[in-house]
């Protein structure tokens, strides 16, 4: 293969990876609404589009390796690859979170509800997605500082999602009847939790693609 | 290299691989033990051996990498490294979870328990330390049709957990005591849900390894 073919499908790779990632970040904007809004509907169309991403990490990680093995690349186009390769699943499993939070908005359906909370979830869906974005354009600039500033807003969701998750008991404590609720709170926080964590995830690959080291940040 | 040589690294690899699967279905066994036991010593125990896991994580894929950009394998060759670069985040984010469990064992201290929730529990996670050692003796053996059936474990296992939240739930309604350990209890289902998961895409490698595929269970 010539050496411009070559760099044509490792741009296209990148810009692919890119692309996932921004239907991801749209998929978790969505599932927070149809949390908010009590909008079954949107609920249902995330959870229809979980398949699309899915496919789209199985695409990536099948032309990644195919690249691999083929062109057998060196230094920084190796490394590109195998940014896709690695984190193309941590896209996938944010789906997976938006997804089951997209379930949770549905199982909430009716139930007696705590309105202050979902407000709070609300707001910490957005700082979420605000991290998930600022990895990805951290990504696409091969801004590894930015990847490694970007890490220490985990603990910052943590605390707020700590912070909810007491307030959450609470209200459970006071009125029995926002128990079940309370649990689909409680599972989503950690859901969002666990997104911030697939983020820290690719802000590790971005570091990797910048400088070849493998940190945990 | 030599190939021998190369062989001999390869080797190597994929038992270090092992091991780490194993060490971590060790930590898994501890915190549930723990998480029943009350045993605040040994949840500390599983807690400090985290950090062990993720330098093995880092290990791997640093060995992975370097064996890749030297020695352009091919083939079975290049599948057994990949495996391994991609499933040791599958690993390591399984004895994330255990560790997750182990402080949830501490957090409970001092709590009012509901004792059946706590022996279901204990089975689950019985149940799910046999999913995660199924997986890493049908990659030791390069099973990947045992791979496949492990992975329909995953449903079970959901189900299983599902049927212990309603229980948990109807307990928190009873008894609004048990609010603040039934949380805890809440997240160890929804932790040892994630830690099966994490299982199934060991197989999925374990499918890749033998026929080059990537799929999904």
């Amino acid at each position: 293969m010539l050496r411009t073919q070559f760099e044509e499908e490792l741009n296209k790779l990148h810009n692919q990876f890119y692309s996932m990632g921004t239907q991801v970040s749209a998929q978790l904007n969505k599932a927070v609404r149809a949390f908010v809004s009590h909008d079954r509907e949107l609920a249902e169309d995330v959870i229809t589009s979980d398949e699309m991403i899915n496919q789209l990490e199985t695409k990536l990680e099948t032309k990644s390796l195919e690249m691999i093995a083929l062109q057998q690349p060196v230094s920084g186009d190796l490394r590109t690859i195998i940014t896709v390769l690695k984190a193309s699943s941590d896209l996938e499993r944010m789906g997976d979170h938006v997804t089951s939070i997209a379930k949770a908005a549905i199982n909430l359906k009716g139930e007696e509800r705590i309105h202050e909370v979902e407000e709070d979830i609300s707001l910490l869906g957005e700082k979420v997605k605000a991290v998930v974005d600022a990895s990805l354009n951290a990504y696409i600039q091969g801004n590894d500082k930015r990847a490694r500033e970007i890490a220490d807003q985990y603990q910052t969701v943590k605390n707020v999602s700590g912070e909810i998750q007491e307030k959450i008991l609470d209200a459970m404590k006071e009125n029995t009847e926002t128990i079940t609720t309370g649990k689909d709170y409680l599972m989503t926080l950690v859901f969002l939790e666990r997104i911030t964590g697939y983020a820290v995830n690719l802000c590790e690959w971005i570091v990797y693609l910048k400088s070849g080291n493998i940190v945990e940040l």
